[in-house]
């Protein structure tokens, strides 16, 4: 497999970085290629700006068409078009980040408003129907993602009666609204709970879980989502009733609940 | 009342800068105070770092110790203590940005994560139980916050059967996660949907309801999220289970469900 590793801890002495390499040794292992985009160390800027796309700033930036138009006529920023590259290259891309306020640090954040931009990662249309592909078929159609987050809490807590939310649920905007939006097939996060806390043990088992979850990238069955285009949603692209839950939520969207994701 | 109005959007042109300064001129006329932090004009930096904390960058970098270590002495980055000022100042603090990848633009994102550090944001206990204050009551508690977010998708997509997923579920990390996390009451956020194909009369109607939703500020319901520490959440920190609805989500977090976000 070619595998993108997204990294985004400040300091490679971390918990995260200890699990990143022990990650990228279990792939050279098994014989994958991987690259590493270590976003921290490369100096990534996460800010969207008029600059990336050579738009004339006296001109109101509309980001989503100067973005489009930089990218078909090849004047992004190079930081941008190379990250995308490397998205191009690979078959997997795995996301490894702390949880902080319950999502992705900046500077993964904006590694998306960048690079996942109209015409590289989306705002394409099905030739025949004309429907826009999106929500499990668009360009990046057939690549597979995977989450890995270290997250203070404890595990319950981020589960469906944990406090914090079910860590599913906090992830939807980034496993569902963007990576599955550009029809990436979403595999089940890998949780690493109680991160402030990790004894010697504590971190075998997380080598250990890391490790079966490397193994296990190109069989592991994707979170369960709705296609947006097999006619689950009306013309408005709304769930049919029928499908609704109550109360509704993030779970309306999958044909099957996730597997637990805490040990 | 005091307002801190957040804004994120890199262009002031733009209708999310048209929206800003209508709701600014809404807050003068009615005599409020307010302080803006329009994060792209300042050069905002969104990268949690070493150099924040003062910390030596050859020990290994701890955020959470880090940052509070820093805010208790003193030697936080100026950038970072100037905005804590503003919330300390602030009775409310407005959230303006456009949905980027259904959350945050990433000069927001890290806003958060720099800013609401423990010890500032978070990080106290009752002094009476002993057990942390967090979700309803913290450092922040009193204060009123509100989301007012563009969107190029349609009201409907963004509703509890909308593709997209329902806007209160993906603002879950930030509204409950984060704001409601610190102890703030979090109003409904507004939603300006359709942001791609503004008309003068869909203008018109957007600067209605901003008008309308600041001046209802001091006396709108907040949303009804339950608070961690009044018997809703057992010991672990788990909801007990005959509060927890089938399908669990994030509605198990509310005594009441949202109000609709579109009109």
């Amino acid at each position: 497999m070619k595998i993108l590793w997204l990294f985004a801890h400040p300091d490679p002495r971390s918990l995260s970085g200890a699990l990143k390499e022990e990650g990228l040794r279990t792939l050279e292992a098994h014989g994958h290629e991987y690259r590493v985009s270590d976003l921290y160390a490369m100096k990534w800027n996460p800010v969207v700006d008029a600059t990336d796309y050579g738009h004339d700033p006296t001109d109101r930036l509309h980001v989503g068409p100067a973005s489009e138009h930089a990218y078909t006529h090849g004047h992004l920023s190079p930081d941008i078009a190379e990250e995308q590259s490397k998205v191009t290259w690979a078959d997997t891309v795995i996301i490894q980040f702390p949880l902080w306020w319950y999502g992705m640090p900046a500077i993964l954040k904006g590694w998306f408003d960048r690079v996942f931009i109209k015409g590289f990662a989306f705002g394409h249309t099905d030739p025949e129907t004309g429907r826009p592909l999106r929500y499990g078929d668009g360009r990046l159609t057939g690549k597979r993602a995977m989450v890995i987050t270290t997250a203070g809490a404890r595990a319950a807590t981020l589960g469906p009666r944990g406090v914090n939310g079910d860590l599913n649920d906090l992830l939807f905007p980034l496993q569902h609204g963007t990576l599955w939006y550009t029809g990436m097939s979403v595999l089940p996060p890998l949780l690493i709970p109680s991160a402030d806390r990790t004894t010697p043990t504590a971190y075998a088992t997380a080598a250990t879980r890391l490790r079966e979850r490397l193994h296990t990238l190109p069989t592991t069955d994707p979170l369960a989502f709705r296609h947006q285009n097999t006619g689950d949603y009306d013309d408005d692209l709304l769930l049919h009733p029928h499908l609704t839950p109550t109360p509704a939520g993030p779970s309306a969207h999958y044909t099957a609940p996730p597997p637990p994701h805490h040990p």
